[in-house]
């Protein structure tokens, strides 16, 4: 566990942020922020990971080009909007990069470009093109204001999604920080919703991308609110190599700290995203251990928290474990139900459901009282093996339905 | 198009069926049916399919063991209790099939064993043992109550399902008939909920099989209402040959008729099931024409339908089609998001919103009153080749939620 400071993605040396709102979607509240910068002093090491979706966004393929060449000094991005399937869509992700160049005295290439919101409208460019100017004064005035930024990503979500760390590589503080966003249509695979990692590191391009392809797999990948992989998924770091450590240019003892840092960044704020899930109520977490391998293990864990039966069950704080088990059996991962124990865990105690298999007699007051908790632990043991792996997500309530049937009107 | 005629499971010669109360799950009302048994005057040739799901109920697999000779006599079933993970399940999925055997005078093996309602709890082997001398009587007086064995495998379905068709095969008439459940934890695969069939067409096994494997892939197979695969689907036909007609043992003319007849009563079953998944408002046709073959067709088609977002949408008659592109995308079926047209259909017109992957303008009170009836086709044409396929859903509502947040308790 490393310290946990202040300062979201404005807490590593020399990085700045802004937030202010422009009206990029008609009728907005005008206390809502949507158009975020992130700057830093120096050019950055960056690394991204994207949707698999076979439809993308145009600000994902804008994005997967600026960093080709391993480095960016910031990132725009705007919600209300996520400037995808329309006639228009690529120019206006290129129109966003020129923007924020323009007002930065930078390249349009140096800039991550995001956007979320509604699929199929056009983007309201204009309106994000007059919004910058404003941004680019508040850094310029020296503005580190991470929540700002964080504020402005967000869409559904309840709470904005900030954590910041600090640890020490070859002698030297290292902070990394970052803001994400989430709430529904979140299944990552291989990418996540938004998130902007920023951290004052010196680490190459090719160290910071293994480590971030690595973390995300056991992360954001890992989270699933809905099981609708976005067209905008993007997940990317930024480091500028700030705090004077050593460069980390290969897998020694400091890249392991790092990797770690970035691992325990990332936990936090996938933890955030499945808490904040649309209308959820409740954070589930599932733990399988005993498993074959870590695949076998993540893909049983991954399908518990996916099924929708498990999420209004556990909405309802009933403790019907016959649907944890019917979801590992379709999961396509292999493991004997005979040999599967499952305990139900929070706050309030843990208690045993089911062993090897089959039903075991238990306390449904107990149950109840343990399931009315705002964090769940589904922890199964199929007892074959080492493989262990932990994944998120949440209830399934009637507030996912009606943020979900009422969204783009 | 096939005649439709009355009758359910009865109406093909030589079958009789009843559905009694027997009291399987603690407290449930004296007028819910729970126990059905359906027989056949002759044996008959028999084929079924069943969950691929892991974790299997004790009497599918006693089930599998009955038809491992291909001949049947009928089926015994109950609501209620799934009869699956409990220490004596598979010992009381024998004793039902004994009990059914000891009230016919039949043998054990002969019956097909299935039963549906909550994992996990021990069933009352007791209170269907009592039940059984009062269905066999009903048998013996001579009832042919489809209704009452319909009814009596509804958990919490709404409205029975059950069909009859008749056509002319090698000149006479054969009479085919199905029953079946569904609502909740529908995501067939390979097999389907409960789904009894039976006919008086003179089949072999072998023939059988091959009708039903090829059918069940293209209709059951094709709903889906929550992504949950349950652990007790079968689906199962009985053909006891009565009506006369030469033995259909090749893949001649004879035998395209009996497997149009069996895809007709599979689809308007599958149809019924989707119409009344838990919580259901609205049924949801996706049809995908245009893709490389039916293999990515399907693929797509079930995305569509399976996802969250567009269900939740379809909830709230909102022509959100970015949802429904997104779901293609993540659905790991090849096309090109640029050659994408969609529609929105139902009985008040049809209304394009997508055209090559873009947004079109559309007139969003067209939009709303399409999308408020209570069949809605989504029609996606991907442009590529001549690949071809309907998948069957509903809509995500409030219902559901309900539902499911506590059904066990």
């Amino acid at each position: 566990m490393f310290e946990q400071i202040n300062g979201g993605v404005c807490a590593a040396k020399g990085f700045k942020a802004a937030g202010v709102h422009c009206g990029v979607k008609a009728g907005s509240k005008p206390d809502k922020n949507d158009l975020a910068l992130i700057l830093s002093e120096k050019e950055c090491a960056a690394a991204g990971t994207y949707t698999l979706n076979r439809v993308k966004a145009a600000p994902v393929y804008v994005t997967m080009e600026h960093l080709e060449d391993g480095v960016a000094w910031g990132v725009v991005a705007n919600s209300g909007n996520a400037n995808a399937c329309c006639p228009m869509s690529h120019e206006n992700a290129v129109a966003m990069a020129k923007a924020a160049a323009a007002v930065t005295g930078r390249e349009q290439s140096d800039f991550v470009v995001c956007s979320t919101g509604v699929i199929g409208q056009t983007i309201n460019i204009a309106a994000i093109e007059a919004g910058l100017p404003k941004v680019a004064e508040k850094l310029a005035a020296g503005e580190a204001a991470s929540d700002a930024a964080a504020r402005a990503i967000m869409t559904t979500d309840t709470a904005k999604k900030e954590v910041a760390l600090q640890a020490k590589i070859g002698g030297k503080t290292v902070t990394m920080g970052g803001i994400a966003k989430g709430s529904g249509m979140i299944h990552p695979n291989m990418g996540t919703m938004l998130c902007f990692i920023t951290t004052d590191c010196a680490i190459t391009h090719e160290m910071l991308e293994d480590a971030l392809r690595d973390v995300v797999t056991k992360t954001f990948n890992r989270v699933t609110v809905d099981g609708d992989t976005s067209t905008n998924d993007t997940c990317v770091v930024l480091a500028n190599g700030m705090a004077g450590n050593e460069l980390v240019e290969w897998k020694n003892e400091d890249y392991e700290t790092f990797r770690s840092l970035l691992m325990e960044l990332c936990t936090e704020l996938a933890r955030k995203i499945a808490a904040d899930g649309e209308g959820a109520s409740r954070l589930i977490t599932c733990t399988v251990s005993g498993a074959r391998n870590e695949e076998t293990a993540e893909r049983l864990a991954k399908a518990v928290v996916g099924s929708s039966l498990v999420k209004a069950a556990m909405f309802g704080a009933d403790a019907n474990w016959g649907r944890v088990i019917c979801a590992m059996g379709y999961s396509k991962a292999p493991f004997r139900p005979e040999y599967v124990d499952i305990r139900f865990g929070s706050a309030a105690g843990d208690i045993l459901v089911c062993e090897q298999g089959a039903a075991v007699a238990f306390d449904e007051e107990q149950a109840k009282k343990i399931l009315t908790q705002s964090e769940i632990v589904i922890d199964i043991n199929v007892n074959e093996g080492e493989g262990t792996a932990e994944c998120w997500g949440c209830d399934l309530t009637y507030d996912y339905v009606k943020i979900n049937g009422d969204y783009r009107t």
